[in-house]
Order: structure tokens, then C-alpha cells, then sequence
């Protein structure tokens, strides 16, 4: 839907605050009353906002407040992950109407892949008696590097069969009036704090996920950094130790090869074995022979030395790559999400020691390092906010 | 000197082309012909513009062109190091009409090294005629950290007595017309890059000066990147190796303390004495017992394996941090000056071999890695454009 630039600022008043009264948007935009009045009636006549209800009184007359009208349309979220997929749809408003996850394997490629996305969003719609037609915009996180002016995947390392695969018009011959956007999926976290969580208002901060691999999305002056290639915040292979494991990227210690989710569970597989750890042997053979980084978090919480340990260590690598990145960046928030950020207190602080011992005072006087409030959520929220803020074309 | 918006438009295409015609003007800024006319009058009226000569004719009479008038007054820039100082007066147009430099030592605090400055700024005035009251803008440019919206240095580690001086002030004593801007001596090097060499038209990149110290600076979506606290880019202080030397800094192993200029000397005068090359210790008794980097540098073009040695350690150890950059940052350019960046042709070899080992294929695909061409006229050159970037407020 097309806006022009004042439109556009009324718009952007109503998606940060909600229900809102002429006047408030008069002080948010510094409009003269004349204008709000004239953009307001003319966005009330295309049909983007609607009067509901009645504000609380400032003295006169109860304002009526303007919102989003409900006729507008709907978007949809998606959150890919390499093993996962959430699918979301949303009000203008931002509101979550309906949400549902299932496991996927991306291997399996875009066809089917994204035939289930749609086949989701569509049992989703028809649960709420809303039509394909009235999806506006679509907001997609895929577990890969994506030029994003394009929306197309670029040598994805995990994602065999996506690169340059014609995501929107895939998503568009389902949803014949929506615009896709297609961004990685740490950046699309980023973006749900930024837009609604620990983020909002932070001009500068990083969040790194930590989960089967390691990345992180960066936000600078106020909006997600993509970089010259759109693969920025791929820290996943920055070196921790040259004398370290071989990575599947060819090179040796990589980041991600020593502290995400399969090598802590590798060593405490190897522990386990050695019949190092107790506990760590009950919960591998609970899992018929297969350990997870969530059980080695449980054994921590019982207090397994070993499990503390390995954890720690995991923490303490992360936390090194971060103190380089936070002398480099200055920003003044660093959130931890992914899977393995469900594992303990014990992570977030290795993590914070970590970058305190390697990071200047300048850069850490006030910077803040703390799990994402939002956690798993943080996908599905920034997914709904990039369809959100895109749907909308100002010319 | 304030401006209105769309006066700032052509202000700012004059700037970038330099004598320039209406037409193109208008091709520029999207203006309409008689937009021009008006904004361009008025320009002319405040004695801002004035038309110079005559272009080449597109077909029909001559067009006269537009630049900056010469009653407007002058800009300076200065570049101060830790132990050099360089002031140069400028035109409007950007166009350096006198330069001088000459040592200093920073830790004679601000009243003596701000002294010099303005004595130094004065004596280039007086000598081209110039009174101190058409002097409109000053850019200095200084070794340590600084809060760039107030020009105040935080906590410089080697610049005692110049935490929080209010050097803006100091400047407008002597230059009462002016308005002084204060930045970090790397933000600087890369803002010169940025407006008239290698960075011109680059949305993302990064400036690296290796000299006594390492530091960088950022350009980040086409403007400098400061980050939370105006520490951004403080990469010397990163660690390459956990058992490496003590820096001063407290931590062991930071790149400055084994890449820089002084431990490439350092290593470089342990071989002379242990009478591992000839070379170098004939460049050491040369030296009455002092090497220097650019001695390094010297036996190194001479083909002395031992200074050629030491100059690829340093070298691959600013690669492998650039690698970590580069994946994090993704940009598209590194520029690589400061006194060390003299040494030769084996330091970028190395600098670029450590960043393709450890940097993912995707980030390295566009990365381009090049020895500042601009060299050690970046800081004056970025002085002055910090000055033109300020001179002019827009309201």
C-alpha cells in the first residue's frame, strides 16, 4: 500500500503506540492540529485507519482514538529455522491473532518447505475466517545469508537447493496481495527486540544466538546492519583457539565448533563415557545413548561439576569473541538467545566475565549483557515486524 | 553559518562536484528549473555562491557556474598525534592553501599543545593574509577517545590533563567566528578516505592505522560509525594471543603489543644482539642502539629474512583480527595506514593472506584490502572535511 511521506509519519505514530488520539500524534509528528486534521481524514478515507472507542479525557471532551482499521488486511510471520518452522498471523496492530510451530528439515529444500509454510498460514487463515487475498505483507526468516534487496538466498551453507530460489513469488502466488521480505533469522531476532523487546530505543546492540550454530544480528543508529553483502554478524567462525577442532567450514577452532549447542554435548558425551560425571551418564542413558546441551544444562542445575564446567567453558569462548566485537562495535547491549541460552545462569555468566576481562572500560561502562527476554518468541515477533515494515511503500 | 534545507541540498552539491552549473544542479538535487533559480539567488544574495566563469556549452550559450565565494571565509583542519601535529588552512571548496607540521608531545597537556596549534594556525593565516575572524570551522582530529556531540575527550589513556578540556572554547578564543568539531585521529583518516579517496561512494568500511598504537576507524551505511560511547573501532586492545606479552593496558597478548610499530622494533633489535642478521644490527649501530619499524622495513626490502619474517608475524596478526571483523562487520573495503603501513609490501601480503584464511568465502567475495593511497594526508584531508561536514547548520 503506497503512502506519502506525511501519511507515512501518522502511520509509523499509530504502529508505535497503538490506539491514539489526534493530539498525541500532533506531538509526536510536531503537525500543526490542521494537518493531522486533513492527513488523518485522508488516511481514514483510504481505509488504513479507523475511529474506535473513546480516549481518556485531558480536561474537554473524551478524544476518539484512531487505529489501524480491521478491514486492512492481515501479515504473516515465518521463522525458519534448520529444524524448525513458526508461522505467525497478525494484525496490523501488530497483535498475534494465531501462531503455530511444527519440526522441518531445510534440507528438504524450498518446494517443500515452503509449501508447508503456506499450507500452515493457510490452515491458520481459514481457523480465522480471513482470505488469502487479505494478507498485506509477509515477513520471512530463513537460517542463511540473504541479499536483502533481492530476497534471495545467497550460497547458503546449511540450506542446499535455496540459493537465489525465487522466495517471493513462491510466497506470492498463495498470497496474491502481499509483498515477502526475506532476512536472516538472527537478523529477524534483532528486529523483534529492536521493534518490541529489550532493544526498543537502543540505538547500537548486538544479539547473538546460540544454538546448533552461532550468529548474531547487529543493530547500528537504530536498524538492522546487514553489511556490503548482506552477511554481517556471521560470527559463528570467528577463531577461538588455532589449535582447537576441525569446523565443517573447513577451518580449525571456530567459534562454533567449540561453544554452540553439538560441542557441549559432544564433551559431556565424552565425559559421560568416561564415567567422568554421574549424573551426565543417567541423562545419556535416558536418552538411549544420544545427550543434548539442554540435558547438560539439567545436570548443571543439580550441581554436576563436570556439566558446570563445560558450560563455563562454552561461556568463556563466547564471551571472548564478544569482547573483540564490543571493542570494535561499542554497542550498549548485548542479548543471548537461541537454544542454548535455555541452558543455565552459568552461560550468561562466563559470558559476562568474558568479555569484562577482554573489553576496555570505555567500551563496558555501560553496556549491558543479558539473556533475550523475549527468547524463542524473538523470531516470530521480528518475522511479523518486517512484513509490518515493509507493507507500507512511501512515494 | 545556517542554511535551509533545500539550500543545504545544492550547498552540498557544490561541495561534491566543486564549480558546478544550475542544470546540473538540478539533475542533482531532483529541483525543478525554477526551484534553482530561487534557492541558487538566494545562495548568491547571502554572499554564500557566486558565479564564476563560464562552463562548456550543452548545445546553447555557456552557462555560468556556481561555487563558493570567496568573501565566505576559510576552514582549518588539524591532525594531532601523539607526537606530530599537522594544521592546514582550506578553502570552502575543500582546496588546502597552506599546511605545515612539526613534533609535539601530547603529554604536554592542552594549554601547551592547543597553544602550538592556534600559534601554528596563525602564522599560515598571516602569511596568506587571512584575518582569524574568517575562519569558520575547525576540525581536529586527536589521539585518544572522544564524545563526539561535545568534543570532549573520555578517559584518553595517553593524554593526560585533556580528559574533559574544553577545547571547543580554547579554539573560539582564537578563531571567534568559529565552530570547532573534535574526533578521533582514526575517525578522521577514514572521514578523509570517505569524502576525497578510497572510501568515496563506499557504503561500509573500514580504515586501519598501524603505528605506535592500532586503531580503527568505521564507516558504516556511508558516515562514520562512533558506536554507544564513542569508543568504536578501539581494536588494539583485542587479544591474537592469550600468552602473549603484557600490554599496557593490563591484558596479555592484545594485538598493539605484538603487531605494532615499537614490538616490531622490539623484535627486530633482540635479533640484531643475538647476531641473527647483519643487517639489522648494522641498522642498529647506524641507530647509535635504536631500530625502528622503518628500519625493519628497510632490511626487509634489502631481502633480510629475519626483518621480513618479523614483518609477515605482524602482518598475519592484523589479518586474523581483520578476519574476525570482516565476518562480523562485512565490509566491502579495508584501507590500511598509519607510520607501520610504510614498512612495505610484505605487511599487506600477510594482512590480506590472515584475513582470506579466517574470513568466510561469502565475506571476502567483494572485500578489497589496499594500503590507504591518501597516507599520512588522510587526518589533514579528514580535519578539513570534518570542518566543511559542520560549517554549515541546517534549520
Amino acid at each position: 500500500m503506497r503512502l506519502q511521506a506525511d501519511e507515512a509519519l501518522v502511520v509509523e505514530a499509530v504502529r508505535r503506540n497503538g490506539a491514539i488520539s489526534r493530539t498525541r500524534i500532533a506531538a509526536i509528528t510536531g503537525f500543526s492540529r490542521a494537518k493531522i486534521t486533513s492527513v488523518a481524514n485522508g488516511l481514514l478515507a483510504k481505509e488504513i485507519l479507523a475511529e474506535i472507542g473513546d480516549g481518556v479525557s485531558e480536561g474537554g471532551r473524551k478524544p476518539r482514538l484512531l487505529h489501524f482499521n480491521n478491514q486492512l488486511g492481515y501479515v504473516v510471520g515465518v521463522d525458519l529455522g534448520a529444524t524448525s518452522l513458526s508461522v505467525a498471523v497478525a494484525r496490523f496492530s501488530g497483535e498475534i491473532l494465531a501462531h503455530c510451530s511444527e519440526p522441518v528439515d531445510v534440507r528438504d529444500g524450498p518446494e517443500i518447505v515452503l509449501g508447508r509454510v503456506i499450507d500452515l498460514a493457510l490452515d491458520l487463515l481459514a481457523h480465522h475466517d480471513i482470505a488469502p487475498e487479505q494478507i498485506r505483507g509477509i515477513g520471512l526468516g530463513v537460517p542463511g545469508p540473504v541479499e536483502f534487496a533481492t530476497g534471495l538466498l545467497i550460497a547458503p551453507p546449511i540450506m542446499p537447493g535455496w540459493e537465489a530460489y525465487p522466495i517471493r513469488e513462491a510466497m506470492q502466488s498463495a498470497f496474491p496481495n502481499s509483498i515477502t521480505m526475506v532476512d536472516n533469522d538472527v537478523n529477524i531476532m534483532a528486529l523483534g527486540e529492536l521493534r518490541s523487546g529489550a532493544g526498543v530505543g537502543v540505538e547500537n546492540f548486538i544479539f547473538i544466538k546460540v544454538g546448533t550454530g552461532i550468529g548474531c544480528g547487529i543493530v547500528a543508529r537504530g536498524s538492522i546492519y546487514r553489511g556490503s553483502t548482506g552477511c554481517a554478524g556471521d560470527v559463528g567462525h570467528i577463531c577461538v583457539d588455532r589449535n582447537g577442532p576441525v569446523c565443517h567450514c573447513g577451518n580449525t577452532g571456530c567459534l562454533e565448533a567449540m561453544a554452540a549447542g553439538p560441542p557441549i554435548a559432544q564433551r559431556a558425551t565424552e565425559a559421560a563415557h568416561a564415567a567422568r560425571s554421574d549424573i551426565l551418564l543417567r541423562y545419556l542413558e535416558q536418552g538411549n545413548g544420544v545427550l543434548t546441551a539442554a540435558d547438560v544444562g539439567k545436570a548443571a542445575a543439580e550441581g554436576d561439576r563436570i556439566a558446570i564446567e563445560i558450560i563455563q567453558d562454552s561461556g568463556r569462548m563466547v564471551g571472548e569473541v564478544l569482547a573483540s566485537l564490543v571493542n570494535f562495535f561499542n554497542p550498549s547491549l548485548i542479548l543471548i538467545g537461541g537454544g542454548v541460552a535455555n541452558i543455565g545462569f552459568q552461560l550468561l555468566s562466563s559470558i559476562r566475565q568474558g568479555v569484562l576481562l577482554r573489553s576496555l572500560p570505555l567500551s563496558t561502562r555501560h553496556l549491558q549483557i543479558d539473556y533475550s527476554p523475549m527468547g524463542a518468541e524473538a523470531g516470530i515477533i521480528g518475522a511479523v515486524s518486517l512484513a509490518l515494515d515493509h507493507v507500507f511503500i512511501i512515494h
